[in-house]
């Protein structure tokens, strides 16, 4: 089903899937756009620990055998960390599912956008009947065409249907035709790899920098694809102040507070190093290392 | 707030105002789109009978003093009716609501279609603290460009704008530009008077061979606007079995029990005159004059 960017699949989703306490498992730290479209069904958040490998298995598994309506992930370059579901991982989490009433959502919004290594196979591949799979013209068209799609198993699509009549009759058809014409038109692969090469450069010059600029107390993730990387500062840090102090001298970053559903987060910062050209993302780089120094010399 | 046609004005409404058993007022017969979109929310529908002058003030008044969130209607020649609030009907409408929680949703999707008699006051100009207005430009421009809005009080709009983010982030940036250029490349109000002369010509065209074919135990309304006549048939007759006849010889109609949600409606029917040509309409008129004939006879 075609719909209004991927975020659109997240709204149909909690329509179809949550309400109000249900069970929700996410990954920690889990996408906030998927936070907030989940919220406004209230369900009861249970977030899955990620680490590099990607989420928990053992605590995934808790999870769905609590009840957890749905497990929700970006298992390629997740928003915000940078981390990719290893392929062992992926078929624990399979594991993890199987036998249970538990939905695997997996947001491939990144999957195209690959750096690094051969591409995973997808959660779709492990457990088609329990997978429901989303995806965006976004990250390699443009955002604001809101042209995004998902594939979701027999017992759940008319589901999402009725759900997407409900509530925007269809998504633009005039837009559609245009993304498909423009995509037939050109060569899209070798479109791709051409941002794809773009972003590749932006992050080695990120990462780099952080390499040559950062105090040593600071830790990131060296994301694989995707658009972010994954920032952790020290005991006695805020991100908060750091995004306070680096706004002054005109550097956006995100705190990650708001990718936990529990609280917590608040030593982390999401950097984005897809839009900038290389001279400001360097300029920018020089300024948050700046930031961050004086940060680390008034902490406790 | 621009939407993705005011279809999603309802949903988003629904978020904000909205949850499991909350009243909901609603013309009956009311909009379909509007009974599917809030229906995901799961609010205790409570309907508003609609007279040839628009919605009765003193049910209205009932289920505002029971707390309803919303009184949703078109007060603009309706879809399902044709039906347009009369001015004194209006003011009596916003009396009704003043003083209590009750937030009007005035859907606007015809209201530039007005064929005849001069415009009526918008509730929003009435209760502007409590009215949500919507609009569309599926009507006068395009269905599938998917872009309508919304009008909002001050206490509302954010609430709106938070669900939209949620939603689908925003809506497609490059249709919006598209047709704002389209329209201050065009003479809007001649464009609309073009159009509005043509469903004018079908209207009465449709008016004309029901009165000259239709059995005389059949009404109708006389909608001063909009795309919509509302027949209703006589007893022992099912609108079920006339639809059912009616397709077999090609002819499409809308048995009017899904505006209804309290049951009833089995022996209403929308028409639609905006679609058709001339001819096909008069084709289609004759053939289901001859199904309704049909049914006649076999009635008991």
């Amino acid at each position: 089903m075609i719909t209004n960017g991927s975020q659109q699949c997240l709204d149909l989703i909690g329509k179809v899937l949550l309400g109000r306490g249900d069970p929700c498992a996410i990954e920690r730290p889990g996408y906030l756009g998927a936070i907030q479209a989940f919220s406004l069904f209230e369900p009861a958040f249970v977030p899955v620990p990620l680490d590099a490998g990607g989420p928990e298995p053992g605590a995934l598994g808790d999870a769905a055998r609590a009840g957890a309506r749905l497990f929700y992930g970006v298992p390629n370059s997740q928003n915000p960390s940078g981390t990719t579901w290893s392929s062992e991982r992926r078929r624990e989490v399979a594991a993890a599912l199987e036998g249970t009433g538990t939905i695997m959502v997996d947001d491939d919004a990144y999957g195209e956008l690959r750096f690094d290594g051969p591409a995973r196979v997808p959660l779709r591949a492990l457990a088609p009947e329990r997978t429901v799979m989303t995806g965006s013209f976004s990250k390699i068209l443009a955002p604001g065409i809101r042209l995004g799609w998902c594939v979701a198993p027999p017992a759940i699509m008319p589901h999402l249907v009725t759900a997407k009549q409900a509530s925007d009759l269809h998504s633009n058809t005039f837009a559609q035709q245009v993304a498909a014409r423009y995509l037939a038109s050109i060569p899209v692969d070798d479109h791709i790899a051409r941002i794809t090469g773009v972003y590749r450069r932006h992050r080695d010059l990120m990462l780099a920098l952080a390499a040559d600029l950062f105090p040593e107390e600071v830790s990131w993730t060296r994301p694989d694809g995707g658009m972010f990387v994954w920032l952790t500062l020290p005991a006695g840090c805020s991100s908060l102040a750091l995004f306070e102090t680096a706004l002054k001298s005109n550097v956006a970053i995100l705190p990650g507070l708001p990718f936990y559903t529990d609280g917590g987060g608040d030593r982390t910062v999401r950097l984005n190093f897809s839009n900038a050209d290389e001279a400001s993302l360097e300029e920018g780089m020089h300024r948050l290392a700046r930031a961050l120094a004086g940060q680390l010399r008034s902490a406790p």
